[in-house]
């Protein structure tokens, strides 16, 4: 297994043409940009913050290799770029900032940082690309299975999705993702090796068909796999498969439905199973599952005691992409720091560096607040965003992918029940501190007196 | 840059489980398994194929490492398996199959296969996951492209969307496959190197930000990139934003607008550029774009020179998954080919190793037929499966995307102009002949006769 090696050049190249702006203009003091999602997708009353692993291990293994030095020096629009830049700047060029970050799991809302950097404006700038593609990706999928996983009300989940991902790499953080929203493992064996998730598999309807009939397919197959063997039974006939395996005086550990009306078919062959005597021989249901399908058959007591879930958890199809923002908040000028913010329509920001506080009570979590970084945390206010990289250096432990579930399950069980809800979710209080409101008012009017007005 | 290195272990634990048991089965006879989609998304009258190219790679450099099989041991579903397994069969399997493919760049359609692999069972099986995740995340991409690239009616289309892709190896084959299927550009610097698709890229909304005012950081831009220059308008307000850089004397390439009604905005900002002399300055409109918002702004005669598209490109927002499949159809059972299928409800396959002809009529494909590999062409038929692999190596060079971009403009254009309507697209007929219908037909009833009987 040779993992992909995220490069420099994972990058748009307009971050570059920045870049080298800002080198030659001498403007590489220190600036924060905030990682954010302007707005929760449809259905989603919170996400679930994933990927921040994978944007650290970007910022520490970025480095300009001579073959992407000589590719860029190749691009056109990169041409008028004074030598200097590429001979002296990129070769040593490190990520030497400070990192702020909720931690893997979290649940957030619209317009709260997820991330935020800190570091000289090019190096900063960067970046950007690489840091909203890790994050927003892996969020997507994480708040997705959170949301299959609740639908499954304590059956397990497996993520079978490796097939339907936006490539291999995909699959693997998909899968990734999806055990921190909840699921119990996943069948992409990459994902095992890299992250340490139980893999998991059953059989194809090939093996199947790669057998004169049948009987003779399913008895090979126990043969070897024993009572571990998780028999499929739809390649032809589903309830004739059930009752030929019982017949047949196998033991499977369980069977696998992945087609037909998987309410009745589940009740049809536990029928079948238990009259069988195959009473612990466990029913998972796979076929275009997602939340609501779950949520019907859980609710109409399907006797399914597990479930594969492929394109919903490794695409998040109904919301495949967050509309998230990598934002410059503010930048030293002249040696003091000074707050930034759009007033672009629609897509206004708040300046300034920000802190994200969670207020709970009694295990509760009822509101957060977003406000100003240095200003005093709000009464019973638990800050969200803390250091995890300083000097470029990393300041926190890779945590155990479990711990990091479990936290999860715990932030997102504190959160007000009609946030959760699985359709139409309440939207979660987040205000907006006085010093910040404040702050926004002032620096809109600032913008705007110098010679600026919002648009029509 | 190093580019992500695909692994043997991208697929599912199930293709291990399965080709342990085919091992130990001494089940290792050739099989034929066909890759097609099982029915188009909606408002899809045809899919652009792409992403061969990565599978052939894949299967070229098919590997077990000594890492990936010692990670295989681990995993409790494999303790079973008889040590020959892993001590002899994987170290040193390699792809030694032959594969045949449909072009990229071909347009296609449900039920037709885009590639089909004939190897001895056990390599078939094990390459599944990773075929399906490659072939079928780039046609998604290549068959939105064409759309949007369509929409746009001859002005250039960049992909701009490697900040919302799913990771960036996804953002590199998004960006490749969105060439494919048309775009000019691409603002992602990865696919520049790997794949020579021409870089594109203005500024940001922090270029603008990181200056004490906007002007200045226009004549910042324009001092280094001069008439390359283009120019991001709607940091605080479009209109001003265009009157400043007239008034200011700059010439840039270019104006970009990202947010607010580009219709309205476009068309008051071409009369600022006008006036001011600068009618060679073109406009591009970026901001939450797609086909349908493109066909409306040329629709209308909004002066847009040229578009950039994010997560429409690549994620391919309203269809981010294909529903393909890798299914079984021949395989060699006592030194002779025994065509198989599956019964399941919904879900039924043709038999037997297949090819696909397009008939045409005076540069107009008029249909396609779906019939046996070796019956005789129909009348006028052109195939569109070669042979692209024997024996495990590559029997094409690769081709330039550009000649693969202008070969599918091309087989585009010959299709039925309802099939290629944006809205609501007209189904082009797929006949099955009369050979494979005789076969379905006989090789159903044959299954049936094992003692199965078709779903209720």
């Amino acid at each position: 297994m040779v993992p992909a090696v995220p490069t420099a050049l994972s990058t748009d190249l307009y971050e570059i043409t920045m870049a080298a702006g800002y080198y030659v203009e001498r403007n590489t003091g220190l600036a924060t940009f905030e990682l954010s999602v302007r707005a929760l997708p449809a259905q989603r009353g919170f996400l679930v913050a994933a990927g921040i692993e994978q944007a650290l291990e970007f910022l520490e293994g970025l480095r300009f290799t001579a073959e992407d030095i000589a590719y860029l020096r190749s691009v056109p629009a990169l041409r008028v770029v004074p030598a200097p830049f590429f001979d002296e700047y990129l070769p040593g060029l490190r990520f030497t900032g400070e990192v702020w970050a909720v931690a893997e799991g979290t649940p957030i809302f619209a317009a709260e940082p997820l991330l935020s950097v800190t570091a000289p404006l090019p190096e900063a700038q960067l970046v950007e690309t690489a840091l909203l593609s890790q994050v927003l990706f892996q969020t997507a999928i994480a708040s997705k299975a959170f949301r299959v996983v609740e639908a499954a009300q304590g059956r397990p989940v497996i993520e079978f999705g490796a097939r339907r991902a936006h490539g291999i790499e995909a699959a693997a953080l998909a899968a990734r993702a999806a055990f921190i929203g909840g699921c119990a493992a996943t069948s992409d064996v990459e994902a095992g090796l890299r992250f340490g998730i139980p893999v998991s598999g059953t059989m194809a309807h090939s093996w199947v068909m790669a057998y004169a009939d049948e009987l003779e397919a399913f008895r090979r197959f126990a043969d070897l796999y024993g009572r571990d063997a998780v028999l499929l039974l739809d390649t032809y006939d589903t309830i004739e498969a059930a009752q030929r395996a019982v017949r047949a005086g196998l033991h499977p550990a369980a069977v696998r439905l992945d087609s037909g009306n998987a309410g009745m078919l589940s009740r049809a062959v536990r029928r079948i199973l238990d009259a069988g005597g195959l009473t612990s021989t466990r029913i998972v249901v796979s076929g275009d599952l997602d939340e609501y399908r779950i949520a019907a058959l859980v609710e109409t007591g399907a006797p399914v005691d597990a479930f594969g879930v492929g394109t919903a958890l490794s695409t998040s199809s109904d919301a495949p992409a967050l509309g998230g923002i990598y934002k410059l908040v503010e930048i030293e000028r002249a040696g003091t720091f000074v707050p930034t913010m759009k007033l672009s329509q629609g897509k206004r920001t708040y300046p300034g560096r920000k802190q994200v506080w969670r207020i709970g009570r009694g295990g509760r979590a009822e509101r957060d607040v977003l406000g100003v970084f240095h200003e005093p945390a709000p009464e019973s206010g638990v800050p969200l965003l803390t250091c995890v990289m300083r000097n470029g250096t990393r300041q926190i432990p890779r945590t155990a992918l479990t711990t990091v579930r479990e936290d999860c399950r715990r932030a997102v069980e504190q959160l007000p029940p009609e946030v959760r809800r699985l359709h139409d979710p309440a939207t979660y209080d987040v205000a907006v501190s006085a010093a910040l409101a404040a702050l926004a008012t002032h620096v809109a009017q600032q913008l705007k007196g110098t010679g600026t007005a919002t648009n029509p």
